[in-house]
C-alpha cells in the first residue's frame, strides 16, 4: 500500500511456529495500521506447528510494494525458514527485506505503526527490534 | 500439574488482546512442556479484540497448582486487565502470582520450559522477562 503522496509503505511479514499466532499478531497489527499490508505465514504445510518456506516466500511477495518488508519471527525456527525463504523470492525483493530479532506480537505492532507514518525500511526494522524493550508497566 | 516427585509445578497465563494469538502462543509452549499446565486468555468478552478480567481471573485459577502463576501479556491493554483479574482472584493465589513485562509468545515459550524443569515462580518469571533478549539468528 501507499501514503497519500503515493510513496509506497513498508511491508510486514510475521513468521510463527504457530498459525493462529501469526495470525492473531496480524490481527493485532492490523488494528492499529490498517493501511500497511501486514501478512501472516504461520505453521507448517498441513497447518501443524512448523514453518513453511514456501508460504513465507509468498507472504513477502505479497506484503511488498516497493518500500520493502519486515519479517517478525517467535523462535529460530522460523528464522531458519525465513532465510530460506528468502532464497526463493526475487533477489532485488531479498535485497529490501529485512529479518527482526525482535519479538513477535510486539514486533508486528510496533513496525506497523511505523510503517503506516511512512518511515523507511531501516527505521521500521529498528522499531521492530526495539520492541524487545516495549514498555510494559506492570508494577 | 507436578513434578515426578509430587512438588507443583508453576503455571503460565497467556493473556492478548487477540485470542489467536493467546491460543497460539499457548499451542507453542505446551509443545515444549505438555507436562505444564498452560492457559490462553485471549480477546474481549465477544471473541473479539481486546481484554476480558473475568477470562483472565478465571486462568489464573486454573492454571495455579500452588506453585503459583506467570502471566505473559502484549500490550498494555493486557497488563491492565490482568492487574485487574488480580483484584478478583483469592488474595493468596494473587500473591503467588507473577506479571512479566517480557514478550508474549518468547516469554511464555521460555517460562514454560523453566516451569517444567520445576523452577520455582521468581526463576520463572525472570526466565518470561529475559526472553526479550532470545537470541535470533537473523544476520
Amino acid at each position: 500500500m501507499s501514503r497519500p503522496d503515493g510513496e509506497p509503505l513498508v511491508g510486514i511479514v510475521v513468521v510463527s511456529h504457530s498459525a493462529k499466532a501469526a495470525e492473531g499478531a496480524v490481527d493485532i497489527a492490523r488494528q492499529q495500521a490498517p493501511e500497511v499490508t501486514i501478512v501472516p505465514a504461520g505453521g507448517d504445510v498441513d497447518g501443524g506447528l512448523g514453518e513453511d518456506p514456501n508460504a513465507i516466500a509468498e507472504a513477502i511477495q505479497r506484503a511488498d510494494s516497493g518500500a520493502g518488508v519486515v519479517v517478525v519471527m517467535d523462535l529460530n525456527g522460523a528464522v531458519t525458514a525465513a532465510k530460506v525463504a528468502l532464497t526463493m523470492v526475487d533477489p532485488d525483493l531479498a535485497g529490501r527485506t529485512r529479518l527482526s530479532d525482535g519479538p513477535l506480537v510486539e514486533g508486528a505492532f510496533v513496525a506497523a505503526i511505523q510503517a503506516s507514518i511512512g518511515d523507511p525500511l531501516d527505521e521500521v526494522l529498528q522499531a521492530a527490534r526495539d520492541a524487545a524493550h516495549l514498555e510494559k508497566a506492570v508494577d
